[in-house]
């Protein structure tokens, strides 16, 4: 017997309405009803929103993975620790920033520089990055990481020196590129009492994932 | 000539005000004051409050990892895309839900099952896991990532059954685990149009940073 046309095609679930209930400067909070995919209406589901991104942007933000190179071929892996003020503490990131006018790379390549005063030599999108959602569960902002490399022996990148603004907080560290990346990584954290991010321990996880399937 | 002990000593940045502005369910929107490195009181940081976690829960939410083996030595990971309202759209997530009473482990151990029908043979933090902010730019919110261990051959997780909750809609799928596991991960995006989240790319970039490091 034939399936029903209807069960052989599933319905997806779908946003039917946003109302905003709170509207601060830089971010909103929105009630969404959707649809399920049985094709109930779902109510206020409670969310974040970024204001909005122009035409011209890209994305929210911009994340930098920023690889240090030295000539004797050691590899370091440049972070910051970042007073976050939500949670009252420094949180080991990359470098990272809204974005402002302009284009990725060139927003990318100037937020290195404020943060951590190293100059990339290369700045680039992998071929694949598609758009990137944060914390889809509770918002709509958007990222895209863009790797920069750096070297590490040139006059510019000897001495770096940030320049911070008013509201910014920035420690600045790099942890060696090896298959101990985690546990260097580890060892920084503790010793400086910085809390974690999901996204850091994510980038830990990759790297140990294929030993840990063993 | 000595150092002035008050340059010696640098001043951590910290909040000395949160008031809260919009209360919903889940979420609260809170306004920050802190005092930055300089000393200077900035006043405003609008931010998200996660609604307390109680006492005897050691976070918010839980991520759960999960590495299906085969006896053949196939390993794969079992991913989710996940309707999420605020973007509304599918992203590629862990199966992950928010701790409700009891511990870590066992709330870990039943998402999986809720959310992928799969059933763990063994689960853990691994020796290195502590307090993780998803989102801290914005959010007070925190979460840990378990390893879920699944031994694909046994009978229960031939044919796993989701049991999903009314406003729960999401697929099921499974990468590779091996060195083109960020390949084996767009193909499955791009062809189901999926969004990627900063965590999964995060995870794909571990897992090439050796190699993009050369």
């Amino acid at each position: 017997m034939d399936q029903n046309p209807q069960e052989k095609a599933k319905i997806r679930a779908k946003q039917v309405d946003v109302k905003t209930v709170y509207e601060g400067k830089w971010i909103k909070m929105n009630l969404v009803d959707f649809q399920n995919e049985k094709g109930h209406i779902c109510k206020a589901w409670e969310m974040v929103e970024r204001q909005g991104v122009r035409p011209d942007q890209e994305c929210n933000g911009v994340d930098v993975c920023p690889i240090i190179k030295y000539k004797d071929g050691r590899r370091k892996l440049l972070l910051i620790a970042n007073y976050r003020p939500p949670v009252n503490a420094y949180t080991v990131e990359f470098p990272a920033g809204l974005l402002d006018d302009g284009d990725l790379l060139e927003n990318a390549r100037r937020e290195l520089k404020e943060e951590t005063g190293y100059t990339a030599d290369e700045i680039k999108v992998l071929d694949y990055c598609p758009l990137l959602r944060t914390d889809p569960w509770k918002s709509n902002e958007t990222t895209k990481v863009v790797i920069a490399y750096i070297d590490g022996d040139k006059e510019c990148n000897i001495n770096p020196k940030q320049d911070l603004e008013t509201e910014e907080n920035i420690d600045i560290f790099t942890v060696d590129l090896n298959e101990k990346f985690m546990e260097n990584l580890r060892k920084i954290v503790e010793e400086n009492n910085y809390q974690m991010t999901l996204q850091m321990y994510s980038l830990c996880l990759g790297f140990s994932l294929l030993g840990l399937s063993q």
